[in-house]
């Protein structure tokens, strides 16, 4: 390992994995294969997407070829409508043509959407194969802890899928430096609320550091996607299946995945939409008489890192109120709201009464 | 539970789970989700094919609804085919449109097919919902076990799938009246297969109780379902994810899976072709030098069932040679056979020369 690389594990028992962060990690890739005895005899599909590919597809194959394994090369258009089951068709299609076996690992290389999508043919190939992940965007510090794999359906997103933990992740903090700066800031977003939700030292540290980390300083960027990753695994491992702590995780995403769906998905950035919802829920919290700090903190951290933290226009009130009330049947009957109690704190709430949730979005449009 | 019903019990740890087997039972499927605290908010979703549909489904919604519980109809097409990627995007569509949650149940009623597409709903919608099996043919009694799901792709079988266990299997022998008699047949290979690798005494009374068991007796055939499931439940729970012992499961399958291939899907059944690959069992037993009396009594009994036990002219040697070296590729590089040592027992072999098959090939032609 590189010096300044991090490494944490995310702690499932049997299922356990460690994350490596850090820089130049791509050309110790083969080398970890080599380590961890996956068998050179059966060959490796490498997932990827057409803004990725380009940039480092090449490396990921030669740091795997210069140990000996085979790799087949899969690139899908880059965007959330790949998360399909035609692109699962034809990724397995792919698979069998490249002669994977149950031996044989998927790995992910991109952000959220490539390691949804190759996570759920890893799930599902031969009935689970092994996974690996190379994030390249900051958002996907998410979804590289947890094992939550999927793809959406035409009437609904993450529809389809499974649990399926990778065997390890590899997060080579160069690849960030290609992101387009919006899709950063979107990612730290994630990063922030992961602070917001468990840890206020942290949320105090990326006030204190915003500039490096829009800068991608990497030793910043190490600690501060350690530091999130840290507290996902966390929570994740006191609750694998989804029960009732992991549900914390969605702190901002009652709101966030309503303006998501409002507004059309794609105009809105999934980081930039919770950022927004993060605002109203620290306003809940003044409702229910939680310190006023609270507000004021969130709304002030979010501006900095260059966040929207208003609704747009383009986003009514009834129809944001209906989108919220549509995802409720999920959750037996009632909507659901993370609340913070402080900074770095949360609690679950069934009880919000509706009237302060069409207040609160009333109140939180532009010159308000 | 009515008297004469059986139960099983797969021992998987926590995902263990009752298979019942007997007389009348649908009319006790409500109460059986009841006891169990299936919670009656969460609607049900009820999977059957277009064969089974007409004769047992409006028995199943009415033994629920007795209990409260709400249940949506999903029927697909008769047939391997329906076990698509296309089928389970209709079927998830089905469940959206009928609210299932994370706490539904997906229930299969049906053969095989049904089984293997509803579980893979099943196991992959919202990440995996409860999934209760009401098996309707006898082959079925094999995918009651174990919690192998699947749907097929064009260019390979069983490709896209996963491990999820049923909560329950309701077996109601009175179903299987209506099965077409060629379909009665081709699951009790299955169903001696099972006897053939584990249970010397269990094939010894099959060969006493053909009679009874191709009448349909239901105390004959509740013993035998009951025993079948038995030997699958003991190998998948000394080995659920399929390493090694689980292999054993798949006597006669080397050669069945390449007859199955050559004569075109749905020529041949997959009972009539794996008989037909037993008896090629049986004759390598004879080249390892285990006693001449396996391939006797396997033939006799294969014969006496109205099972075939030769190729079909249809079935040139070479193309069933060529079809078997295909799917060896899935074992990396070598063909596996499981070789009865004597009736009752067997073993894996991996060097078994291919001049050898071929011999047997030709050699299991009509008037040889
Ligand atoms: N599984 C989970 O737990 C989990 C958690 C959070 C989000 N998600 C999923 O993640 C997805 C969003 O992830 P995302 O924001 O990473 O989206 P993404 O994968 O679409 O990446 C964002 C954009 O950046 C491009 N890109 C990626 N890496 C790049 C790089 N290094 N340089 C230049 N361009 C690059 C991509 O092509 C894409 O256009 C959603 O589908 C969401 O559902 C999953
Ligand atoms: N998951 C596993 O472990 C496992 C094991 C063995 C086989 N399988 C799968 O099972 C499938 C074959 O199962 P199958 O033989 O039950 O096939 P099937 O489900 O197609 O049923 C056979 C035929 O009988 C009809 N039928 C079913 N029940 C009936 C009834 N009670 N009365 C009248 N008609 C009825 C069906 O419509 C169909 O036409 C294959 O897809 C195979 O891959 C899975
Ligand atoms: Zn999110
Ligand atoms: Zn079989």
């Amino acid at each position: 390992m590189a010096s300044g690389t991090r490494e944490l594990t995310v702690d499932l028992g049997e299922r356990s994995y460690p994350i490596y962060i850090g820089t130049g990690l791509i050309a110790q890739l083969g080398e970890k294969f080599a380590e961890r005895g996956f068998p050179v005899k059966s060959p490796i599909l490498l997932v990827t997407d057409s803004a990725v590919e380009g940039l480092y597809a090449s490396a990921v194959e030669e740091s795997l070829r210069a140990r000996g394994y085979t790799v087949a090369r899969a690139v899908v258009p880059s965007g959330e409508a790949s998360k399909s089951l035609e692109m699962l068709d034809t990724l397995v299609e792919q698979a069998l043509k490249a002669g994977l076996d149950r031996k044989s690992t998927v790995i992910a290389l991109g952000g959220g959407v490539v390691g949804d999508l190759a996570g759920f043919v890893a799930a599902s190939y031969m009935r689970g194969v092994r996974f690996v992940q190379i994030p390249t965007t900051i958002l996907a510090h998410d979804s590289s802890v947890g094992g939550k794999v999927a793809v959406n359906h035409r009437l609904a997103k993450n529809i389809i899928g499974a649990f399926h933990q990778p065997e390890f992740v590899l997060y080579d903090l160069d690849t960030l430096a290609s992101l387009p700066m919006r899709e950063v800031r979107a990612g730290l977003s994630e990063v922030i609320k992961h602070g917001l939700i468990w840890n206020a030292e942290f949320v105090a540290w990326c006030d204190d550091n915003a500039e490096r980390l829009l800068g991608l300083d990497p030793d910043a960027l190490g600690y501060a996607l350690y530091e999130g990753c840290k507290v996902k695994s966390i929570v994740v491992s006191r609750d694998e299946r989804e029960n009732d702590l992991r549900a914390i995780l969605n702190l901002g995403h009652t709101i966030g995945h309503a303006l998501e769906a409002v507004a059309g998905y794609g105009e809105l950035l999934h980081g930039e939409a919770i950022a927004i919802g993060m605002v109203g829920s620290a306003r809940l919290a003044g409702r229910f008489g939680y310190a006023a700090d609270i507000e004021e903190t969130t709304e002030r951290i979010f501006r900095k890192f260059g966040l929207p933290v208003r609704i747009p226009e383009s986003c009514p009130t009834d129809e944001i109120m209906s989108a919220m009330l549509h995802d409720k049947k999920f959750s037996e009957g009632n909507m659901v709201f993370v609340v913070p109690t402080a900074i770095g704190s949360v609690e679950i709430r069934r009880d919000v009464p509706s009237a302060w949730v069409t207040d609160i979005v009333n109140g939180l449009r532009e010159g308000k």
